[in-house]
């Protein structure tokens, strides 16, 4: 297989979008270099990120999992850097596996860096992720403002195993362009960076929201964002009864999201394969550490 | 062949990146909504345009000269309408050519709507296209600024069957962000607007440049553009003899370029396939008017 590189996939879930990279003898040298230069919106495939498919079992990070879990998600940054859960990418993740014929079309579970989460996926219409649940640590008085606007707005925090604020607007272009990114007070809370969600009431259980990412800018949707916004939201309107369906929509499309029994989010939303193809070999001695490892 | 959808590959020259589409029964309906899909970034497969590949036999625009160019190169915009010409993708167009056995390595001709046009491509390292030449209007007094400086620059404008202007900086970061369109005086000269370039002396036969593309904004490289500087520049240098080389440096590369006896300009530049695959047939179906007719 010499000169056929390594087969790849394009995917996203509203407007997320990942390259998928099926691994399945877990042999696939993703060295970073790789991954950056498969992200490059110009030069490479592009993507916000580049998800392994790879046996639980053949890795070191989700073996313990592999009775749960079959498959583990392994995510990357677009930057290279290794992430521990994606909810829109764990979506296309799931379609992936279910029209492999990798999973049964139904309920399963994926392995993440966040541990074993559960999906649903009929392999066709939307998907249904676990998020895990939301945590307002009430950090007291957050402030946000952006460039080119004189208005600072109170924000609330909240942790979803990455963090964000979510700031409530009349109307969501207040924000402004969003060029640079907002500037959140006190920035000793958030010495790692914070994701910033504005977000406007568009009805009952139905918000409206962008979002800018740590270290990205503004983007299309981020999954644990819709649900940082689901959870500031509702909590000020005095919090939503297990199983009520709010609606969040974000710029990439409509997403849907609950909170279980178990004080779990469940995010819906759709996710589509776009592409299915080979990375030329050429190209990846160019820019990968190897050429084609375990292709 | 109902699951599996129609072929496409991605590739790029100095970051100006296409998806190509293999039409050798020349019966692909792409349409312009299929175009728009597949340059999406996110959504779709992302690219600033889309090159069809089919037999100039089998085209209206191309059939007459099928005997002197046996490939055309049918290039639409990210916006699904159609253009005549573009270096950076006759470049790519000609590699895949060459890689696919459509074309021997060496010299060869390919049809567009702006006519025929001469390649070199060896199958490896750089393409040589012919651009035409370059015509100096000697419209008067032009001018430019952009949003954010005071300052207005004089400014050359260069017919290369599209339309140019060129300022020479002593910095090219002098033109700012470039997040909007450069204002160009007199208005009138340009009814259909002007690409921008601004260009800066390296050294002998030797700049760099940056472009600001009508309609799309500030770009990674521009065929026709490097050509504006390389004329403009060496007009004022009193002009390049036939058969100097100069260097124009893009963001997303170096260009080399040089007049031929007969005027025109070839252009010699990286070209290089990423990904070679078969698109989704329920993204076609969801996306294009029909489900991937032709495939």
């Amino acid at each position: 297989m010499s000169d056929v590189g390594p087969r790849f996939l394009k995917g996203h879930g509203t407007g997320n979008d990942f390259v998928l990279m099926p691994d399945p003898t877990g042999s696939l040298d993703l060295d970073p270099a790789l991954v950056v230069a498969l992200c490059d919106r110009r030069s490479g495939v592009g993507a916000d990120g580049v998800l392994r498919v790879v046996p639980s079992a053949l890795t070191a990070e989700a073996a313990a999992s592999a009775d749960r879990a079959t498959w583990f998600m392994d995510y990357r940054n677009a930057d290279g850097s290794l992430a521990e859960m994606c909810g829109n990418g764990l979506r296309v993740f799931a379609r992936f596996l279910v029209r492999e014929g990798l999973e049964a079309p139904g309920r399963f579970a994926v392995a993440t860096r966040a541990g074993v989460r559960a999906v649903l996926d009929d392999g066709r219409g939307d998907v249904v992720v676990d998020m895990g649940p939301a945590v307002l640590p009430g950090l007291g008085t957050v402030s946000v403002s952006v460039d080119g606007s004189s208005t600072t707005w109170a924000a609330t925090a909240v942790d979803m195993g990455n963090p964000h604020v979510v700031v409530v607007l009349d109307d969501l272009d207040d924000a402004g362009p969003l060029c640079a990114a907002p500037h959140v007070a006190p920035a000793a809370a958030f010495p790692d960076g914070v994701n910033v969600e504005f977000a406007v009431r568009v009805g009952p259980r139905h918000v409206a929201m962008r979002v800018h990412e740590r270290g990205v800018g503004e983007t299309q949707s981020c999954g644990t964002g819709a649900c940082a916004v689901f959870a500031a939201v509702s909590e000020a309107d005095g919090g939503a009864p297990a199983g009520d369906e709010w609606v969040v929509d974000v710029p990439g499309g409509r997403l849907l999201l609950r909170r279980r029994d178990d004080g779990g989010i469940d995010l819906r939303g759709p996710a589509e394969l776009v592409a299915d193809g080979t990375l030329d070999p050429v190209w990846v001695a160019a820019h990968g550490r190897r050429a084609g490892a375990g292709s």
